[in-house]
């Protein structure tokens, strides 16, 4: 019996919104069917940190490596360090029938939409954007010129959402939680993902009545 | 400020796989969102039966008139009376942003999916074919022979599954209520949804902004 293939879910948004607190949170429910998609990166490893687990942490030339052997699904270069997504773990994973997720900046997901375009992307978003301002404004002392630089970036980025599947308003995080998972469970549920299954089974039933 | 226009919910599937079941434990929740859509007969009054709620009981002439007008969605005659859903209710519901939920037969539903393509199409399916079986075997006194057509007539309408969008498999009704529940709050996550709110909400925070 083959498994089914599983998903490759993508959670994004810009930054502010909260989808690693989010993320986080879905991750400490009980029974989470989901597997984390490690990163990779070539920073150093802070305290704490264990690898393979918040990050795979390589070598320059290894990050360097992966990049020319086509090995990432995306990546990002950030204050000096590579960061990327490995293909081959979600590979394994998804062949393996279980959801991969991904939780990643709007850069980052549009990369792994041109790439794999059968994930499902959902978009968190800020309840609006006043409130998202806010959260930019009580990061730090930044000057009025900083801040409205900061707003355009994300306004950018929250027009990104049409290359998305799904917006999901991050108004509280429990609510954000549910439904994400609604939205897993009932990616689950279309038809084109259950019918072979069906098809079995009919098939089966008058094979034994036969 | 416009109300977004609701979704239409079709929850369908073969006879004997428990649609009513699952509609009432639906309807039986707190909190429940969706406008049930009442359906027209011509069939007489039974106790306990309210008009407008259980059905709009109607006349031959007048179901007759509503034929000849277009105002049913769909209609099917069974042992003498007339059963259809009634277009106008539907309309003003959903103009109003309310989610109308209709429960049909298959027949029905694929008439509705051929009138109102957009609605969201949901297959109650059976766990397996030979617990369909043994459901309509404990029914009544059939002989093998009618059995046997009863299930070539459901294995039928499950290969009709592959017009719907989502199917769910109805093991257990708690399960079967909450998958449908997820469906719904997914659908309404969908980007093409959210967009033009998202879009507004931007425009306003410049607009104060300057």
């Amino acid at each position: 019996m083959t498994n089914q293939r599983g998903l490759l879910i993508v959670l994004s948004g810009p930054s502010g919104v909260g989808k690693g607190t989010v993320r986080a949170a879905i991750f400490n429910e009980k029974d989470v069917d989901y597997v984390y998609s490690v990163s990779a990166t070539t920073r150093n490893m802070r305290e704490g940190e264990v690898d393979g687990k918040d990050y795979y942490f390589v070598s320059h030339e290894e990050f360097e490596q992966l990049i020319e052997d086509d090995q990432l699904l995306e990546y990002a270069e950030y204050v000096g360090n590579y960061y990327g997504t490995p293909l081959n773990k979600i590979n394994e994973t998804l062949e393996a029938g279980y959801d991969v997720f991904l939780e990643i900046e709007v850069q980052g997901a549009l990369k792994v939409r041109e790439r794999m375009p059968e994930g499902i992307f959902i978009f968190l978003a800020p309840p609006n954007l006043s409130e998202l301002e806010d959260r930019i404004v009580n990061r730090g002392t930044d000057s009025h010129g900083v801040i409205m630089e900061r707003m355009q970036k994300a306004v950018e980025e929250i027009e990104m959402m049409q290359h998305y599947d799904y917006v999901v308003v991050n108004d509280e995080v429990p609510n954000a939680v549910k439904k994400v998972n609604a939205i897993i469970e009932s990616e689950h549920l279309k038809v084109d993902r259950v019918v072979d299954k069906i098809q079995a089974q009919i098939h089966e039933y008058f094979q034994e009545g036969a």
